[in-house]
């Protein structure tokens, strides 16, 4: 930005420019929103970060992120303490539960396994799904990892490591998505729906 | 988003996603990497913020912002007195800072005329540039408005507003922009640039 930018505007859009989804060019557009909106939107907005950054931890249990430790999901009595649904972010365990498909407990990995990355298996939240898939109350583990290279070797990761356990280890079904149309569908996709086929 | 979702967090989605540019799966993926990147990056963004939100003015003679009243541009001594660069928006004064191309003063509208969006002249900050424009150190107005229908209404409303005084009134030059292909441009474009061509 020019000089002509004063400092507090220019860190604001570099800041702002960190954000996934927004480069230096929206980050510019968002800052000028905010300053047009100081009342109704950025005074709140930095207030919410402010609290969210104080208060926000990481669920001793399942690496979910709360205002409490254990988690909302965690210390719900009403959820099936037999099931275990293993996502690689929060933002899958967000989108599972916006689909509203399974009444579980979940466990954040928070990543895969990348040799490419240097992720290796104690950078991830494992030792704790061990300890948790002891639990005689267990009975399935749900691995609702991403159908990527990372994703499926994490998950085959996975379920060697449990083998040993009393618990049934289940992955994701693949398919057609729904509203999704053949002729755009790849190959893995098509061949795994038919194999699935079911009758109707 | 679900109940499992803290108040906080949903909070903070909801705002983010009012950020233009940002819906609410960005906006999630955003809050995500503020919550990962607390330390990093949510705390200083609350701050820059909270600091921008406290002491961002509007310049009273430009309309420009900056800290300062008046703004960092108008008190600088050294930009040409001659000159007043009018512009839609404060993003145009920045792109045109950026750009470098002319050490001049602004005039910020804060939008332009519209029947359909009800924007009278009333709504602009046209009062102020007439008072400004009838300064005898000013010479030249550049009317520097996007090429829209709605920018080119305003820029004739300006000259026969400014018509009586004896300041001299331009505006930007269409041409072919720099690097652009003329098979994908207008005609109009084309037609302007072919008018005004100028010796090689």
């Amino acid at each position: 930005m020019p000089a002509s930018v004063g400092p507090e505007i220019e860190r604001l859009i570099q800041l702002l420019a960190r954000l996934p989804g927004l480069g230096p060019r929206s980050a510019r557009r968002a800052a000028l929103q905010l300053i047009k909106k100081r009342e109704q939107l950025m005074s709140p907005l930095a207030d919410a970060m402010r609290v969210a950054a104080d208060r926000i931890l990481v669920c001793s249990s399942c690496g979910n992120v709360d205002t409490s430790d254990p988690c909302a999901i965690c210390a719900d009595q009403r959820r099936d303490p037999s099931l275990i649904v293993v996502v690689e972010d929060v933002s899958d365990l967000w989108a599972l539960e916006r689909a509203g498909v399974a009444n579980a407990r979940y466990h954040v990995l928070g990543g895969t396994l990348s040799a490419l990355d240097g992720v290796r298996p104690e950078d991830l939240n494992l030792a704790r799904l061990v300890d948790r898939a002891s639990d005689p109350a267990v009975k399935e583990i749900v691995l609702a990892l991403n159908a990527t290279v990372e994703g499926q070797t994490t998950a085959h990761y996975i379920a060697d490591l449990l083998a040993r356990l009393p618990v049934k280890i289940t992955k994701l079904a693949h398919g057609v998505p729904v509203g999704g149309e053949l002729d755009y569908l790849d190959e893995g996709t098509l061949s795994a729906a038919m194999r699935q086929r079911s009758a109707l």
